[in-house]
């Protein structure tokens, strides 16, 4: 812990993963400020909690500056252990758990792990199943099951399509094909043949062009693939593609792979297949 | 939107990720009741939250039942139309803001957007090298960067171990690799000695038999490869292997590629590259 550096602590009895994306949009609402950012899985006995108790007091003596908890913590008996720390405490399940309760006039379970019956054994099916799809029809390169696909991007090389794809199927289990545009489709700006029969379910990604340039350059350095004017004539090819077969697409330099694949989701009315 | 079945709106002027993850695990905690379950992300403007005001009164109509809102919308000027809804309204925003305003002693910023700055790009960069990385070292028929694997994963064919580095790779910027134990490394219960330099990077994953037996009846229905036998063999010889070599190792059965992911990084002590 930094000297006079606030620590943020996102503590769950789960993977952390939901109460950490919390603790960093409410965060990023203050820029200004220095603020650590601790995540802790996993504190689901009391033992955990006395480790953790005893790390939230250090960062405070050390920094003079009175830490963050951000948590979710489904058992009552380790939530009030951890809430004896003299941090802020932002407690999510603490805050809804009681309206929820009222409303639905039952008491919450309690219970930490997800039960693991048929549906998430489908869940977990379909989740894998997309992720192989997805690996297996990237770039191009390999086996095509254009057929089979929920959504195939295209863009130009390195515009985001890879993790775009991976992002979809892990997420919502959706199975995304993607085609590069390469220089051997920019002939004419006529959909390549191979994609013709697929038109309903292309979807566009673009790029700034200095931007795809500053990406090609780190990885193959003073190439005429990472030269702008390379950058510059694809980007402008592939946009007129897009624009005469009439696919929808983003524009991905200042996108998230999770801003993409939830506005392309939503731009093309695409239903996730799991979640 | 079913009768008598209440309706949960997760509502974001982002990706709606984060608040459909926090309505998710606190409607787990309230299983005897029927919820449907709606995402509404990228609600950002006026005319927006009108149509998404008309869809909750929609529901309470139809259903008879109160619904639910759970949101995290940045504007104050949005969340204050939105809090017009006869909703049960719990507000991530509204909850926590104040009080880290008051900690900070500085008013929020506001803005929904994440800056892309120098430390954005790097951030990206990482992640999609790391998931080009995934890829290119899957299943140990393709490239094997094992020098600059952060993780080796190993077990059975379809333990999990593709999912679970394509998540490492995406949610934590790590170089994740794997190898499959085929049959041909089982002669011995030694480890193969392709592996033998990188032992200190391996970690295993083992799965139920009876469950490895179901996922690969669902790939190649009664071939010997998804025959209990097999499974019962071949799981067997990797967890003697992975003892044996004293190779850290989970099992898979019950866990999501999320809690494998964050469980293996805290059990082998690996740091995240991004986040």
């Amino acid at each position: 812990m930094a000297k006079n550096k606030r620590t943020a602590f996102f503590i769950s009895d789960g993977t952390g993963l939901t109460v950490e994306a919390i603790g960093h949009s409410l965060l990023a609402q203050f820029r200004d400020q220095q603020v650590e950012q601790v995540t802790l899985p996993y504190v689901d006995s009391p033992e955990k909690v006395e480790q953790v108790l005893t790390r939230i007091e250090k960062a405070a003596q050390e920094s003079g500056l009175q830490p963050i908890v951000i948590s979710s913590i489904v058992s009552d008996r380790i939530r009030e252990r951890l809430h004896r720390s003299s941090a802020l405490m932002l407690d999510v399940f603490e805050s809804y758990l009681t309206p929820l309760a009222n409303l639905f006039g039952s008491d919450p379970a309690q219970s930490v792990n997800i039960s693991h019956g048929i549906d998430n054994d489908r869940r977990y099916s379909e989740r894998i199943d997309a992720v192989h799809f997805a690996m297996d029809n990237d770039d191009g390169r390999r086996v095509r099951e254009f057929e089979r696909a929920d959504v195939i991007l295209v863009g130009v090389s390195r515009s985001g399509k890879t993790p775009t794809c991976i992002y979809l199927a892990l997420q919502f289990g959706l199975r995304a094909a993607n085609y590069p545009i390469t220089e051997e489709d920019m002939d004419s700006t006529a959909l390549p043949k191979i994609l013709r029969p697929y038109r309903h379910k292309l979807f566009g990604l673009t790029i700034d062009p200095e931007r795809l340039m500053q990406i090609r350059q780190e990885r193959r350095a003073n190439s005429r693939y990472a030269s702008l004017e390379q950058c510059e004539f694809e980007v402008r090819q592939v946009e007129q593609m897009l624009r005469r077969a009439q696919v929808p697409y983003l524009d991905a330099t200042q996108l998230s792979v999770e801003e993409l694949a939830t506005r392309l989701m939503s731009q093309a009315g695409i239903e996730r297949r799991i979640g």
